[in-house]
């Protein structure tokens, strides 16, 4: 039996639900979240893009992904052909993760705007993973590895030279929002989750203020990716700065209990190669984060709010 | 026990669902659907406006309003108390409607933008009506009254005085979308149901291009609203005609089978005081609609692109 009973067309999409419906919407706006053309981004890869970054939030709950409704802000002189490639950007990330988009609407805008709303399912409230159940003595997590975006966006600028441009832009341009291995850390008993949208520095602070915890995180055991090290000597930074700071790198940040850790780890790698580093440990204090050098010493960094 | 599990302040929201899920995504740009200020709207209409336009395509499923997901963006000097007095609008029309605004964004745009999500409920897709059920011999009904959205666009524009000028323009600016009408239509048997967002004209021909069939409608039969008679006499205009052709009345347009009338004329009058009228005929022919005059002379109309 079909899960969508009325798709495009009708006044609503109509869905057969499951226990628990997770939403989440997300507005990008040219010019203020992302650039259009050259090295930039093509119309499919902003599509792609929008799709990523609501998927990710389902996969920081453990949600499966269900629908994505898609509205369109189309200035003057986007043509048919651009709105087209932009819809088929997002529709090979939804065939890739079995996202059906359901509905949408298209109006006129002075600037291309992408407003993607994404629902996920659950069988019970349980399975989910908020960002509020860190507790002292976790284990703090990240997959995959960091970096990468912000190092691609100084490449883009010119700011620095990539020894392999074109993979590394072709991470920023079309990240893969960790859906399986959301599911697979909600599964091992995950305490609590976030997507690095924001940045490291930001969003595992996002978790500290809401479980009441602070989260010290060392930043000489962050993941980079690669080639990130590199252009961050071309920028006269230290890597883990791109690392700690950089956005919309879209891996997962968990807390889970010390015992969990194999339990963690087994899962993620159970469902694909990004792996899972341990980069800190939530303790008592103040809620919110550090971030410590080599040395132990404290570091006040922010998110860099990505502009692509 | 709560239907939202998380709301605002996490990756996504967390809801309890019911069987089926009904959910529609409506985008209003400002300059193209509204203009802020003076006689046009304010910010607080602008957000309750907005919620209106998604909770009526509910409406014309039959579904129950549930939740609803608001991203704005916000051009620069579009300020702190204004955002606030939107969503204050927003959440109006919420709490009247047992909506629960659960999430949201918030970015920067060139100019006002507005995407509502909206997610409705039902426990069985048989109790939805879609636009494509209307049979050859169904009579053709509308909620309330009509026209009165672009008799008050003329009255604003300058072209036009109106008797009630405060009323007709409460009743453009402050839409009551026709949740309990259309439920209560749903439930006595309508084959077919639409929200007239874009005009009589054209939605009556949304059914009858869906369904298959040709809707004949008598012009001379619809419903108008108060001071829709004058401002049309103004304008040199039959008043039928801003009646078939204005947009954003948000009443309702529903097919039902002869042997129903009385029963939806029961089921709408037992909710609301808006009452119902029957204007037409679904026929055999050419799927689509036909427009009449009082000497059943067919007339070329289109819904009337809304821009106030």
């Amino acid at each position: 039996m079909s899960r969508i009973v009325r798709g495009m067309g009708d006044d609503a999409a109509v869905v057969r639900a499951r226990a628990i419906c997770v939403t989440s919407v997300d507005a990008m706006v040219e010019g203020v979240h992302f650039r259009l053309g050259g090295d930039w981004a093509s119309a499919a890869e902003v599509g792609r893009r929008a799709l990523a970054g609501g998927l990710s939030d389902l996969a920081a709950m453990g949600a499966e992904a269900g629908e994505a409704y898609l509205a369109l802000g189309l200035p003057p002189g986007f043509g048919e052909e651009e709105g087209l490639e932009l819809l088929r950007g997002a529709r090979t990330l939804a065939a890739q993760t079995g996202t059906t988009i359901a509905g949408g609407d298209v109006v006129s805008a002075p600037v291309l705007t992408v407003c993607v709303t994404v629902v996920g399912w659950a069988d019970a409230a349980e399975e989910l993973v908020g960002r509020d159940g860190a507790l002292v003595g976790d284990l703090i997590g990240v997959t995959g590895r960091l970096g990468g975006a912000r190092a691609a966006l100084a490449v883009i600028e010119g700011r620095a030279r990539a020894a392999d441009r074109g993979a590394l832009l072709e991470r920023m341009r079309n990240p893969a929002p960790r859906l399986a291995e959301g599911r697979a850390l909600a599964a091992a008993g995950a305490h609590a989750l976030i997507d690095l949208s924001d940045g490291l520095a930001t969003d595992a602070e996002h978790i500290g203020l809401a479980s009441g915890v602070r989260l010290r995180v060392d930043l000489d055991a962050l993941p980079l990716e690669d080639g990130v090290s590199e252009i961050a000597a071309e920028l006269g930074l230290p890597a883990w700065e791109l690392a700690a700071t950089g956005g919309e790198d879209y891996e997962l940040c968990v807390c889970v209990a010390p015992a969990d850790r194999t339990r963690a780890q087994d899962a993620v790698n159970a469902v694909s190669d990004v792996g899972i580093s341990w980069i800190g440990l939530a303790v008592d204090g103040p809620p919110g984060v550090s971030l410590l050098d080599q040395r132990g010493k404290e570091l006040a960094l922010r998110g860099f709010e990505h502009r692509w």
